[in-house]
């Protein structure tokens, strides 16, 4: 660091201290945050590579945006780290993605200068334009900013937004922070598009530095420019016979720019400032900037656990003889599959590293399909295939899996297509908080007619189900399992078919019973050898299927049991305890049911671990429930 | 009809008949199946101007693709009444949408012609995709067409399947069905951009004449042809530095044409029909072709009723005297409140006749917003609207919610923000069918938590619950309401607050107690009635809200009554009757619970008496399981 800017961020703790400097200042601003980000997330790992990307675009915006007054909305949190460090939240950096500290992403619940819950990819031009016609309504001079990453725009959200942008009256400016990446790469023709505007960029920079002088000189104001852009727009239209998709949509288009050049970005921003109407600012910026290792792999980088701010060595906890991820068991499954069963195919948005279904893409690469951010589209693009006889393997993470949750009822179900859903981070996932913990598909599911809905307890577990589920005419089928390791080194069993919908016996104990689904099925393990030592005996089955549910379990124990604990790693209304009191109530069984699973509220973040103790649902909290209900 | 070709459709009764007659013949063909349809649905009321504006395509698609083997995906099937006529169904079409009859779309159960589900806008591209993804990875040389109308490209499905479409090895044709509606009329920028694309056609028609000069010359065969079209593109981008949006994603455009030249169609067609890689053709076609009333006003002719087939005049019902349609009271009702409380505003996913919001739209236009075909987008714009202030009132039919699950999760329910979610067509919808029915809004968002999910049992419920919804900080507020006619011909009364959570008791009774939610509350009545005859008295209540439920009225029945009875016009898996099981089973109350609600099937179409009939939902079903219960 330059020693007459030293104390530049010290003295930075709201947006409006960074706004008394003069502008050569921001450069060294940019420095400073960017070698604080590099040294906090170095020991207190998070989301990287996406906020070095964006620093100088972070100070541009709240020089020029008088914030929070005007609104920025950022499109997928992942990116604002500096955003957090200029609005006051620089000293609770340290607690950043920890159990009770800073959220993982913008919340208004934490900031006013957060706009927006942006945790899932595509909603900011959305909300963003809401809120520019919010004070369009209020007759109030408020700017309204939305960023947007290139890997966001292949959402059909981010599209439908668009298209609406033009339709209303609205001052709203979408910047949109080309970097070829989403977390893995850029997917699709809009990929192409922008490139191809990049590469003709010279008319929108001529017609840019135009309209730059005429403002220096005062021939230049509000209304004069519209009518010139306006002008110009015509101008380029009759000469190309073409607008770009943006312009055709009616909104003006200007870029691309360096994102990483922060004074240009300030004087570009000021100068559209003010302009009436819908606008877009393209910007080019390199992930992980400023930090070599991240900018040559910004996938690593995307959220690379701990790290030496120095060399960039990565601090990996020693992994030899740790069991593999079970997004590691689904990947090498898969390919396993794949090689005997020709007509599995693979279906990711975006994730191909984050499932893992990237070591079939190297075997198969005319097999698997990474669709970008488009989780609608990767389900009805697999119902497609499976019309046609391919039986397709489609991994969303299960909270993004509720933006095709009518993909699945209308384009699936319906038809009883063989397709696999391989829900991955169902349950709680950590760190990343309410807005990715997998709650809501076994509940939503289960009312929705066709659906076989599974999930395994162990990585055995899970590759017999996958097994199953290539079998012929099986419909769709629900495999849903959690981030993180499983708990079996010796991973790769032998495959056999399960009968579906049937569950089995772990345990057998006279005392009460206990349904468990998935891997919480592990901890309900270690609870029950903790009340033994009490004298209490538990009768334990791994249900395996939430749907169709093993009503021969279900009559066993409602005949033998007057309490029956269920366990699951999803909602709790409307799930495995509905499922199991229906059929008890049906059955007029007396047996009284008690379920533990998520509580009906939005659970922050942590770890997996304190979490699931923050809800009582890790070993010792249902040792407590078996030990209440078991002599009753 | 000319006397020459009076017997042709009469002898078509698959495609392959159609494909024996010479081209000029087609016209004809077209001719009479036009009458064919006005015949038939003047008399038996189904979709009828999109099918009428679609005749010389769906001749052109089958007289030129080898159907059932090519595969048709249509994009809603409202269109697809030629169709159906054209592939063996001509002699069940009286039966179309009736009770057992022919299916209200096309449907892979009731024909090897229908190739996938097409209830709900813009999936036809991804699906259509996935089979050409299918036919290439079995070295098939299968031809997939799917056909969308422009309408439909408002929805974010169709954007991301558009993004995908050129990044796979496939031969798919997108024909883009440009006739400026959706049901209601086409919105946004895209519309904009696909007018211009006809204004600046000239060089399209230039470039497509060229090649088929080539072609008649013998220049060019495909291996040239791409080529030559290789060429033309470069040139083209050469001379105009920009593409437009389809070939800037690497998808060939061909068009614009006149979707009622059948010959030519059927000539275009052909001559792209073998080239490699994704295609696009444009075509411009009239809603209601032919039948001058319907080509007047496309909306109400989009399914019309009953008409005089000689005279345009509709045969409507006498409607006097008749209780108002739901969606009136909703219509009527929001611009009552918005009247006083200028912080409402509407949001309708391109259904402002459907649900009655042209009638604040009428008044106060800029405080409307259609959005276009966009159920995602319609939330979270509604979302960022709540974040700054203004009160969303969020029209969707139930069934195209499930398109917004996300949305409402990540962008209204985490925020807590008010926005006020109204879903009409909840419950089972009728003729529609299984893609139209309302079912799973209930079970799906009962597990989300800061929801309020109410229903009204009649059309005063229904006016206190809007103004309940609309007073300060409620959050997210969902309002469930049937198609059709509500049960008051006094329906304007008085509005006044409601408790949210708290339900009402409508009738006393000591054998059995009944709680039911939203208008079914009215056959319970009935089924009250008719058990009354036989001594059996029955306390009735109307919860009128799911969630928060009535704790009290549950403590209270779950303390007297050994039977509790719930009905509910929605999924059972996960609804009402769950949510008191739950609770009982919390409470260890022994009561017994038995839930009337849809069952876990797709349910079929036909008029909604039917179908409640069928399921066990009408007050005869319900007064037997009174009965069956009422003195265990």
């Amino acid at each position: 660091m330059k020693k007459d800017f030293v104390d530049l961020l010290q003295n930075i703790n709201t947006p409006s201290d960074l706004r008394k400097l003069p502008l050569e200042a921001l450069p060294e601003v940019c420095s400073q945050i960017r070698q604080f980000i590099i040294k906090e997330l170095s020991c207190n790992p998070g989301h990287f590579a996406s906020s070095l990307g964006v620093v100088e675009l972070t100070v541009a915006l709240h020089y020029v945006y008088d914030t929070p007054y005007d609104r920025i909305v950022w499109d997928v949190g992942h990116q604002a780290g500096g955003h957090k460090i200029l609005t006051g939240r620089k000293d609770k950096f340290s607690t950043y993605r920890k159990f009770h500290g800073l959220m993982p992403f913008p919340s208004p619940e934490e900031s006013e200068y957060d706009t927006f819950t942006c945790g899932h990819a595509s909603n900011s031009i959305s909300a963003a334009l809401g809120m520019a016609v919010a004070a369009h309504l209020h007759k109030e001079q408020r700017n309204v900013v939305a960023v947007i990453g290139d890997g966001s725009m292949s959402g059909g959200l981010a599209f439908e937004g668009i298209n609406n942008a033009s339709t209303m009256p609205n001052n709203l400016l979408i910047i949109l922070n080309d970097n070829n990446m989403s977390i893995d790469r850029s997917v699709g023709g809009m990929k192409e598009y922008l490139h191809q505007l990049h590469t003709s960029s010279s008319y929108n920079t001529l017609r840019y530095r135009l309209s730059q002088k005429m403002l220096k000189m005062g021939w230049l104001n509000e209304e004069r420019r519209r009518k010139i852009l306006r002008f110009n727009n015509s101008l380029k239209s009759l000469l190309t016979n073409q607008k770009n998709v943006f312009e055709g949509m009616d909104i003006r288009y200007f870029g691309p720019l360096d994102g990483h050049d922060v004074i240009s970005l300030v004087r570009t921003l000021e100068s559209i400032k003010n302009m009436q109407g819908p606008k877009l600012l393209h910007i080019h910026t390199v992930k992980g900037r400023g930090f070599p290792a991240a900018e040559k792999d910004a996938t690593i980088w995307h959220a690379p656990g701990k790290f030496n701010p120095e060399t960039g060595e990565r601090l990996d906890e020693n992994q030899d003889g740790q069991p593999l991820r079970f997004q590691d068991v689904f990947g090498e499954t898969l390919l396993e599959l794949a090689e005997s069963n020709p007509n599995i195919v693979g279906v990711t948005p975006a994730m191909p590293t984050g499932c893992s279904m990237n070591i079939m893409m190297k075997k198969y690469p005319e097999r698997t399909f990474d669709v970008g951010i488009a989780e609608g589209h990767a389900v009805t693009f697999s119902a497609g295939m499976a019309k046609d006889g391919l039986l397709p393997f489609c991994n969303i993470y299960s909270a993004f899996a509720q933006r095709s949750y009518d993909n699945i009822i209308h384009d699936v179900a319906i038809g009883k297509l063989n397709v696999v859903l391989c829900f991955d981070r169902a349950g709680l996932v950590g760190e990343d908080g309410a807005t990715h913990h997998g709650a809501y598909d076994m509940t939503s599911l289960r009312a929705v007619p066709n659906m076989i809905i599974s999930s395994p307890m162990n990585e055995h577990e899970m590759r017999h189900l996958m097994y199953t589920a290539q079998l012929p005419d099986m419909g769709p089928f629900v495999i849903r399992y959690p981030r993180g390791k499983g708990i079996l080194k010796d991973w790769r069993c032998p495959m056999k078919a399960l009968q579906v919908g049937k569950g089995r016996l772990l345990q057998e104990g006279k005392d009460i019973a206990l349904l468990s689904i998935g891997p919480l099925g592990n901890e309900a393990e270690k609870a029950i050898s903790m009340v033994k030592e009490e004298g209490i005996s538990v009768q334990h089955y791994d249900m395996r299927f939430l749907k169709p549910i093993d009503e021969e379990i279900l009559h066993y124990v409602g005949e033998h049991y007057t309490h029956i604990i269920t366990l699951e790693d999803g909602a709790l209304k409307g799930g495995l305890a509905s499922a199991v009191m229906e059929f008890m109530s049906e059955h007029c069984f007396p047996a009284h049911v008690h379920g533990i699973g998520l509580p009906d509220e939005f659970i922050e973040h942590g770890t997996p671990a304190e979490l699931y103790r923050m809800v009582g649902m890790d070993a010792e909290s249902i040792a407590e429930k078996i030990k209440k209900y078991a002599h009753k």
